[in-house]
């Protein structure tokens, strides 16, 4: 059976993350049903990526066996799909394709609008964020991240991982007119990774940490040095990287 | 009494567009209900630029007497505003600037999703078009807007408007990823014009009319020669010039 590579756009905001859970509604769940519905029973799928509750995608990928023709399928899964998520690509891949086991890296991206007032059309994909920020900062404690770390400061401590060090190949904070762009790519993430990070660094950028002792968390410091979580809404997969892209 | 001039930005989903109505969620009923609630009294307010039910702002400019503190005014409004309206700057004005006599141009974006898949990031805020669109013919239809020209055929026939000129000073389609922005800067707009414009350039873009019949239309041709009005989700005001910026 060939396989099939889909991208998939998603508004975070009312899916329990991606994972089916019984009863939730999910992500995952709801392209299952749809999937059920265009092709008569849903396959088994591969993801590549972790988003939680609230946390968007623009790039998704996911992969499964069908002899269903690419084009029409995501016509047809766009045409029962809910409002909130998309297919934005599907194409036939290499047999044996394997969204989760073949990615290379992840890319994630966290909005921060940076400025004194809020914004109709960001308060459900960026932090408000009204207070002073010092960029050149952010941008340092980013050019620290790149490279291996131990990020075991920057996960719950109750957590499934056993390996906490993670390879990051690009981190860099952007401007894009009012809103402050956090962007990491890395081999693979931990839960909370990319909000904890970001958590941190805000405090850094307002001047209650230095760059310095951000730098030194990244030595497998314990999570409570580390500093809050960053809300959710903040947070999009955007991309997964793969050997022939 | 010393005059303010506020920016405003809105999302247009909720509203009934901006003027008062009774009974009917507009901005500027939500507006003036905030500043009694912050002034303890409505000023009479001055403003540029129409939106209709369901269009958007990035650029609304307001004016009103006050002798209220520009900055902490504007932190009091956004406390007490709805998340779909927030006040981008106040600052204080030269004594009598009235936001709608002394504006010398609009400027409107209309954006459309030019690609196969729909958006949940866009569904609020661009149509979509998941039909060919020649962006060369587009173009052509933009640049053929600039200058003076009897805008008749883009307007509704039922219209208050005595004068059907205006003067366009630049109009222009410009790609910013998988979204075509229409760009119009002109001294005043009539009832659903940009929406008429862009309705019928899409009619251009999909080669169902030649750029010269649209050309032709800009003569005071009858609005039944015209295109369908687009959709009002994909319209923003996106700011108001005057002669001192």
């Amino acid at each position: 059976m060939p396989t099939l590579k889909l991208v998939l756009e998603y508004h975070g905001g009312a899916f329990r993350g991606w994972a089916a859970q019984p009863g939730l509604r999910t992500v995952e769940g709801t392209l299952t049903d749809a999937l059920a519905t265009v092709l008569g029973s849903a396959p088994s799928l591969s993801v590549a990526g972790r988003t939680d509750t609230g946390v968007h995608a623009r790039g998704r990928v996911v992969s499964f066996e069908t002899d269903a023709e690419p084009e029409r399928l995501a016509r047809s899964l766009n045409g029962v799909l809910p409002e909130d998520v998309a297919v934005v690509s599907a194409e036939r891949t290499a047999d044996a394709f394997d969204a989760r086991g073949e990615a290379l890296s992840r890319t994630y991206c966290y909005r921060v609008l940076a400025r004194g007032a809020p914004s109709p059309f960001e308060r459900d994909r960026a932090l408000w964020w009204p207070h002073p920020l010092d960029e050149a900062a952010l941008s340092r404690c980013a050019a620290a991240l790149r490279g291996l770390h131990d990020f075991t400061a920057f996960t719950p401590t109750r957590t499934e991982h056993v390996r906490f060090e993670r390879d990051v190949a690009n981190a860099e904070w952007l401007r894009n007119g009012p809103v402050l762009e956090f962007w990491i790519e890395a081999d693979t993430f931990m839960r909370h990774m990319v909000r904890v990070l970001v958590g941190t660094m805000l405090e850094v950028g307002g001047g209650r940490r230095e760059v310095a002792a951000f730098t030194e968390l990244l030595g497998g410091a314990p999570r409570a040095s580390a500093g809050p979580t960053a809300e959710a809404h903040g947070l999009s997969l955007e991309s997964v990287r793969y050997p022939d892209s």
